[in-house]
């Protein structure tokens, strides 16, 4: 059979080892895996999302409120906009592709940093667009300029990861602003504030305020998710924000009852429970401080990090790749970003004890 | 800003009123209201799936084994396939993104039932394809073949619901088979069988078997979904099974973690309990015969169904629309056909308690 030539140039996604994964390979126990890999929550979500869930699953045989009305009316309470700027996405990843296939096109180019979020590419792909990338990894804005500049008129969207996944660097909302001043109105830019959330905790110059963003620019799309801060990276809800005309459009190509019954009631309540975000985001900046520590005395470099994460690059002479891999036999999971042309790993920041395990077992595989 | 043309034919979907609606809208408390408008289990899911998501809750912040093996092996004994057969979607409507975006494209048609599921024709404007229907409300073989010689070399995808959704009929598997041998083997024949636990509980001469039809025809791709006889239609979990190429294929334009960990632990529990579908369907079919009594009581038509649903077709003076709406008012939710061209309405088949309320208000309704 044939199909559309789009095809041809996809691969298929892989994703990080899930913990299943690990056990059935190496034969270890699941209470002996500490998966670091994907950037969850290590303290999972708050106490009153878990327990709204559990309720819920009463009513799993039910479709969700499609129009998803409290759940968008949290949303806009929270970041001062109307349910109108809402729109809910299976992960902010769906609003990415729904994003993709309203603007992108054969005749088009996605623009985004050297090394940020694999979906955006992913996605981009199966719209047939060209896929741009600035030479710098990290977002470097005057590089964003160049290629707006070289390819003038050939871009239909542009991607700003902030802070960035998977380097963790994060742009000054100030200068975001005047870098959005400059670019042509009929692009769509795509402000994923994914990890926003833990940004905003460490440094206020770097939070984004996605009311500000919608209103300056209409042609700003900004996302969120409930999968980091939040702890349900499992349930699949994210959102963006932009604005009404925007969203309406988007609206267009999102399927009905794209996200869970459970999902629904769980991104209601946890939008209950900042003090449960709070807590999570100091325990984060006090656990990554020991990483940064640790690289220090042994002697390797990081990216400074406004995530759950941190991005830590090693020497000639050790290799990312084995010490992942070696790391992976002793049952923690973590990424490698050999791939992405670095020699480096990315780490998500785990609970105390999980971050004591995690040195304890680099020491012997990295020394 | 400007936006892909294709999107201008695209209008937002109109999905059943959910219960959450009717509370606001018409200030009946939530325990008044009886949705029959969705198709869902009124029996909800099996106690073991629920008491698998609600201990799997504690998971929510973890993404998904995103190859599904233990549901895919789970899917693969069930229907004497191999793992590489089987594609998991969020429902089985994301894998019907899946085969029309993999395939269909502005130069080709899509053919389907004069008045089927209507998520065909959305998804299907999405690839900017043209969407052609029988002229048999119901599904008429003969009719199809007419169409295919009249369209010859035009038609990409071709569905059949089977049964089929929102009427309810289904066909012989064997004269199903017998006009499968006459479908060019570049045309992608999606065979729904969302409802076939219901059909071949009913009536053995309508079940389709997924094997057979993979194997003789590498063109089908199978649909089968948790959301009906599972009784898991908020979880969003569905699968295609397909000959491994295509299935290969499929995947390309599969999200990573496109459904929720607690939908696939429900899935894979799902499976383990085939006594729960058994006395759904059996308490589904002895409740839908009331529905025909008092059809024949009342003097209106019913289409015979192999569903867990019923269409009643009401005489001239008699509106299905007004039907409707003055039911909705009183708390019950059921759908109106009337924007298929038909004065009938669906109503899903509730518990014996649900179903005596339906009856009891619609004498009043509708006399």
């Amino acid at each position: 059979m044939t199909f559309n030539p789009v095809l041809d140039g996809l691969k298929n996604y892989e994703a990080g080892k899930p913990i299943e994964l690990v056990v059935r390979d190496y034969g270890i126990a699941p209470q002996d895996v500490i998966k670091l890999a994907s950037n969850e929550n290590p303290r999972g979500c708050s106490l009153g999302v878990l327990a709204a869930m559990q309720q819920e699953s009463t009513r799993a045989h039910l479709y969700p409120d499609d129009s998803m009305y409290e759940l968008k009316d949290g949303l806009a309470s929270r970041f001062g906009v109307k349910k109108e700027n809402v729109i809910i996405g299976a992960g902010s990843d769906q609003v990415i592709g729904f994003a993709l296939h309203a603007k992108a096109n054969p005749n088009q180019a996605i623009l985004m940093a050297g090394v940020t979020f694999a979906m955006y590419e992913i996605y981009g792909k199966q719209t047939g667009a060209t896929i741009l990338k600035t030479p710098s990894k990290m977002h470097n804005l005057e590089d964003f300029k160049q290629m707006l500049a070289t390819h003038k008129g050939a871009i239909g969207v542009l991607f700003l990861c902030l802070p960035n996944n998977p380097l963790g660097e994060a742009l000054d909302a100030d200068e975001v602003k005047l870098f959005l001043r400059e670019v042509d109105p009929n692009i769509l830019v795509v402000v994923d504030g994914a990890y926003q959330e833990y940004a905003s905790y460490k440094d206020q110059t770097k939070a984004l305020d996605p009311r500000a963003l919608i209103e300056e620019f209409p042609n700003v799309l900004y996302l969120g998710t409930f999968s980091k801060a939040y702890g349900l990276g499992g349930m699949r809800c994210g959102y963006g924000i932009g604005e009404a005309g925007l969203i309406h459009t988007l609206h267009k190509l999102r399927p009905p009852f794209n996200i869970t019954t459970l999902s629904l009631k769980a991104g209601i309540e946890a939008l209950k429970d900042e003090g449960f975000v709070a807590r999570c985001m100091e325990e984060n900046f006090s656990e990554m401080k020991r990483y940064e520590a640790e690289a220090r005395a042994l002697g390797f470099d990081f990216i400074e990090s406004y995530t759950n994460f941190i991005t830590l690059e090693f020497p000639e002479g050790k290799i990312a790749s084995k010490i992942a891999q070696s790391l992976l036999e002793k049952g923690i999971i973590i990424r490698d970003l050999s791939a992405y042309g670095m020699n480096a790993v990315r780490v998500t920041i785990g609970t105390p004890e999980q971050n004591s395990r995690f040195f304890e077992n680099f020491k012997r595989v990295y020394c």
